[in-house]
């Protein structure tokens, strides 16, 4: 699944203790979010009002060590952190989170997960007025908006409370000023964030993995539109902003998330091992053993096993030492580079009539490969089930999918994504099926736009070119 | 299983094509072979009777990259490569492998996984006639012996085949000559090795799934005591020190060979899938769910839930990005450390009486730690079930376990262990049992030195003393 | 001479053929520049309007090597680069320059010499209007101040013209916009500024080294107060600023300038030999040899020797090693630290009587090393000269001097400094001497603020808080 | 002088206090003689007969930090250190010294500055015997011989005297045992090698400027053939291959030596300043300003210049910040690069005639390219005068001089030389003058074999193939 990206992770740290050492747990929560990005990431230390960030590109373990979390961030009693993927082929250190800013009431950091639909409109707007951009985030355009409205507002939340008027699109973001840690979540809640306690701390975290791996307990997701504030004098909600029952991207509980998280009451893992067994009910195939595609396919794999009484097989073994793995363009054949991230277990199907599961399938190739691979081992029938809907439409709120002309589904029938893939059969998790695989006790709803295009907050008004995207240096020329 | 580590992997390539890019397909399968050693890795390349080399401390793909594999490697006709883990604490870049000297006839590269039980005796013979080391290795050791019988023999793989009678213990190693690719396995084969094509050219790797990653085909293992040569006019094999029928080494079965590899015939997914049905046979349980400890634990959950019925289930997620993690030894409690690396799949255990398989208990730290998590996250009942028998004896053939005062077998009976961990009950798979895992199609028989005390080549007459191994710089004071 | 920095060297070259190696002629020009600012550098490159830019902490051959010049800046028709000192003990990446800011009309890259005296007020009134800032530098200030004049005018240097109005202080800047290559000095011109072609190309320059270095010819020095603009249809210059006929700061002449660089009409090296002979008229002393202390005394005791009649004499080694040396905190003692990088020449010093020139005396603790190192050489007596007067005034303009508590000519009378630092006698040039020692063709006068309390340009209205100086990130705290 | 390189830089220290800061002396140290080897360089500590070393590519400040002093090498009561300029273009990290080797009587540390004339004849009797080389050193060769000799010894001093009647050629070398400290010199004492105190301690250098840096006293040179043993019991001499008094390399005072260092009693500054005076008197010249090439010939000018009354002049200024400059090929001229490291100071030679003093001309080329550079900014006339005699013959005795075929003077006449690099006139030091520039106090005489071809201690008797020499893995082939 290599062609889809989660673009971001953030979390967050308060403790009444000064001189705390807020960097190590931001280390140790972002190591558990490594899953959500890993091109940059960066943490932000507030040490009683002065502000100390770090941020580089890299996966968390070859970013930070003990010297640099020790060195460059030291103790404090805030921390907010922040890893990525990003979309830009030209990124770089000035496109990695958190930002640290100076403005006119001092100093603010912000870590944001999310994708805005205005983006390109705000970004104009502020140029109009003069303003001067760094970056091609998104970061940077909501801390030139947060700060305009400081200068009307009587504190930080104020102007967070006012600026989600003017923001369109998907947003989770963390924010620190000298005093306050502050979290807010867009009023259609498209990407997760949650709220938890360590011991007497607050922390606040995209997925509550990130609890689980600093021993904090999970308290609630924050509600869709909702802004957290926390201080010396404690936790209080602003909910302005919501309203909507919200709708978390489903997409989360198919492949984006840690099957170890709970969202909006729902187990990721318990979402996939349905999708698995809805799957089952709704494109039944004889077989001899179902194996799931490593790692996200697994659980489904494990649920249509369960669903239909084939017995369930370890089919692949991925290698475990990924890091920075170069692509070696020389090789016989680029289609065998998969073969370097996944090996076909013989043992388990050859000879048999394989069930293989996967979350989704982009281009195709990739998928191919894999079939071809389950053949050369002895496979004798291979029968593809997919654990969610086609993908047919652009995600517009954080997501990174391949662009329509690449993605197979809006170019061929299912029999024609069938024969290229070279699969016995394929099926697909139906629209209906995905919309129950997960359990939410919030009362949120799904957003399903990539498979029916329905988008609850628009869609971008103007586009960047793609020249744009791609170099955000790109010029007048008068 | 943090506390046992294998201590190599070894490959080798020859082609008869000159200028060929034998330094990335000795990269990939070193890449595939990386569970055998994560300290330090290396490759030598051959063109056309100049040896170049290049090793260094870190994994794989840490260590080499596109413009590394060019201009310090480059082309060539033959490669070898070695990946390691090192005992020593102090291990630097002078142990890593591939050894490449100079002698009197030119020049040799060798790389080994093994240990000889004679290392201290063969060093201070060699010592006794004026040889100079400059590391810690056997590696160092096997070539001198070599290079002192080449003097005396026509040809490199006679001067191999008469240092074999002066090296005892465990050794799989490949020489690279000039001219010549040479494989050697100890008489007992205590290690794998095996023997693959890559179109017309010859390849050796220490497991089957280094030739999977390279798109190479496994032709068959090298027979214990079996010396293998090859160059321009094919393959020979040298058969002098065959005759045992061999004692592969057992725990490469149960943990640390790659499931995806066959050794001697038999698949090691297979092999652990059967230790866990055995289990499920030897130790039954009432239980609702069958969970293993990632990754080595979980074929043989999914074998033990085969035969008994108990459904199976995914218990932990795992945290992909390993690398350089460094350990935080300021945290909250050392015993949270497991948590950056392993959380509890709450909606798998909650409520639930589990049986947790893994392959073995070293010093029951961890087995505590995991345990505990279990029972935090909602488990009302936890069985252990181990794949092997109880550790009772330290391994002088190559894998690095603990120290007897360390190993929790030697000092507590079961049903310490058992209270130790806080198991509900505790299961250990018969040494009667560990002996059938296996269904080698060679006739090779196993080591089980570990769980029953025999050694088949003998244990090391001399011992060098803790703080030598430590530091190897220890010296004569006189 | 330590404790005395200059901050900034910058450098701009355009020329009309598209896809032309200038990333190549910036790195040379820089590494010539390299005594202006040892702490970062960086280069932007503009190909056709698209900007690309590398910066980072670091000396220009450690930061700067083929690949990166190759993949990271490329081709293209301008570049602008830069050198810089930071004042700022936690200075980091973001300060480094040249800034690249996207704004309104497309991207701009600006690279700056100088210490404006209203950063603070400016900034104050920027952040009134809602602007963020993400560094401490004046060239974000300069950059907020031209983008905002840039919405009501008609071209980039319409909007420098009109940002000089607001900028008060010392500053040489180089700016890129997509089309256009632009440099301005201050209406007082405190630091050089010059103007080169390279063949058909034109160049800018901090100093005309640069241009030695790159085979470029020096053309003219750019009057105070001008701007100069170059593109496509060549170059014109704005003169609304000038008027003045400038100050140019004498230290250049003593102290920072390289000696091969010709400043206003007048070469340095002959600024500093003049020094020297008027040192010698001035201050005269019986004596066996004149030395100086390396790099910048020699030429001033060459002056000094040629006078006077007195043999000149080679009376220091330095290392050449400089590079990233570090400091030994555990040495026997602070004041050795010298030692490693200069060494007395006994030959030349050993029972003779020295003149021992320098360019200034800042803290005192430098000279009171060195004197003591000639009389363990065997000096017998130690007479030193000093190139320039008494330092007794902070700069405002861009020369870092040590705070007025740490400056010993501040606290001390010069027969109490002379006892301080164990002399025979002590002489420093006189302001009036000072004045005389380059002549200038241009008609420009100097700068002599930190020995006479001249401020051209005024002093800061408001200054930063110390605290603020050394970590920026400091708060609102309400 | 970029053709002609040093090969390395020894240093000792022993205290009888045992846990001293060792590595820190070593280190200053060894950056003192950074000049004499600039490829690799390394530190051997002894902490009470354990031996630590680290040793990598780069120069010593780029290479060492206190954290690598701290935990690779720590406290002890010993050390050696050294710098290293290989010949070999594949040098690499194996080929760094000190060599730290086992071997039967315990650990032995040793680093060598020098040229062994029976290299390839020692390593073949080795390599006959079963000996395995991993480096390309004659440091590897010695400490085979030095070890096969301790078989036989009662000590590793007398080892050390056995062995020295093995080794042939150019020696000066420093040898660290559990328990002692020994540095050898070759009978004919081709390399400077002095002894020092520091405070109760003792200090062995290449250089007197090794001690300077330190703190340390000089006390004398070793003698040519010395051995000096130092251990707790304090310092001994054994005086076996005493006898010859001497044949240090003139070339240390022309070229190699730092100018503050003191050799065999002369002062290596007061030699170049007495080479210049001589060359005034045997080659005198009509001419305004006398300039040197920096930084080796400055030294030279400036005796020229009190000889001959002609005025001293700074004629070039040296970019300081060597490092790890690279080349540009692809820069417009490849003789421009001279530009990057030197320019001319124009006010120093325009409208003048100028006599350029420079230590030796090799190829040509950069001496062709410095005279252009002199014309290019105005000189009138440049009279080159050489403070040596003419390179005709190559040395085997430790200095790296191009191969004959590139020597300039091996293929062209004086006149045809001028009439190449562009001079006005030429002159270089005769051979009777040179053999006069030192002083030496110890009555020791000069190697002048590169100027005369008279080799003391005898030449290689089989050299080893020019393809050997660039990639010593070449082989046997059969």
């Amino acid at each position: 699944m290599p062609d889809i990206h989660e673009e971001c992770g953030v979390f967050g740290i308060f403790t009444k203790q000064m001189n705390s050492d807020v960097a190590s747990e931001a280390y140790m929560a972002l190591y558990a979010l490594q899953h959500r990005g890993q091109q940059s990431c960066g943490i932000a230390v507030n040490d009683d009002g002065v502000i100390r960030s770090y941020r580089d590109m890299g996966l968390v373990p070859e970013t930070f060590n003990p010297e640099i979390l020790a060195t460059k961030l030291g103790l404090g009693n805030m921390a907010i952190g922040h890893v990525e993927y990003s979309k830009y082929a030209n990124s770089s250190r000035s496109d990695a989170q958190p930002l640290v800013v100076r403005h006119v009431k001092g100093t603010m950091a912000l870590a944001n997960n999310g994708s805005l639909v205005n983006a390109q409109e705000l970004r104009e707007e502020l140029e109009l007025k003069g303003a001067i951009f760094h970056s091609s985030t998104d970061a940077e355009i909501i801390s030139h908006v947060v700060i305009q409205e400081r200068l009307s507002s009587k504190s930080i939340e104020e102007a967070v409370e006012k600026a989600m008027f003017r923001l369109k699109g998907c947003y989770s973001m963390v924010i620190m000023s000298p005093q306050k840690l502050i979290a807010a979540r867009d009023p259609e809640g498209f990407r997760p964030l949650c709220l938890g306690r360590l011991g007497e701390d607050y922390v606040i975290a995209s997925e509550s993995c990130a609890f689980d791996s600093i021993g904090a307990t999970f308290v609630r997701d924050m509600k869709p539109g909702e802004i957290v504030v926390i201080d010396q004098s404690g936790l209080r909600s602003i909910e302005t902003h919501c309203g909507s029952k919200g709708h978390i991207c489903v997409f989360e509980y198919v492949y984006t998330a840690r099957p170890d998280s709970v969202i909006e009451g729902a187990s990721v893992h318990e979402a996939r091992r349905r999708a698995g067994a809805f799957l089952a009910l709704e494109s039944p195939c004889q077989a001899d053993v179902v194996v799931g595609v490593p790692d996200s396919g697994l659980d489904a794999a494990l649920g249509f096993s369960q669903q239909s009484g084939i017995p369930y097989g370890i089919g692949f073994i991925k290698n475990r030492y990924v890091g920075r793995t170069f692509i070696l363009p020389t090789q016989k054949q680029r289609e065998d580079a998969v073969r370097i991230k996944l090996n076909v277990l013989k043992a388990t199907v050859a000879g048999k009539r394989v069930i293989l599961v996967d979350d989704s399938i982009v281009r195709g190739t990739t998928s191919a490969n894999i079939i071809n691979m389950l053949r050369e081992a002895g496979a004798t029938e291979v029968h593809v089930r997919i654990s969610s809907p086609p993908f047919i439409n652009p995600c517009y709120y954080g997501t990174d999918i391949d662009s329509k002309d690449k993605l197979i589904a809006c170019k061929m029938s299912e029999e024609e994504i069938r024969q290229k893939i070279n699969a016995d059969s394929l099926g697909y998790l139906s629209l209906n099926g995905v919309k129950k695989i997960a359990n939410c006790t919030t009362g949120c709803d799904f957003c399903t736009a990539c498979f029916d295009g329905v988008y609850h907050a628009g869609v971008p008004t103007q586009t960047e070119s793609k020249y744009d995207k791609f170099n955000y240096h790109i010029n007048e020329k008068r």
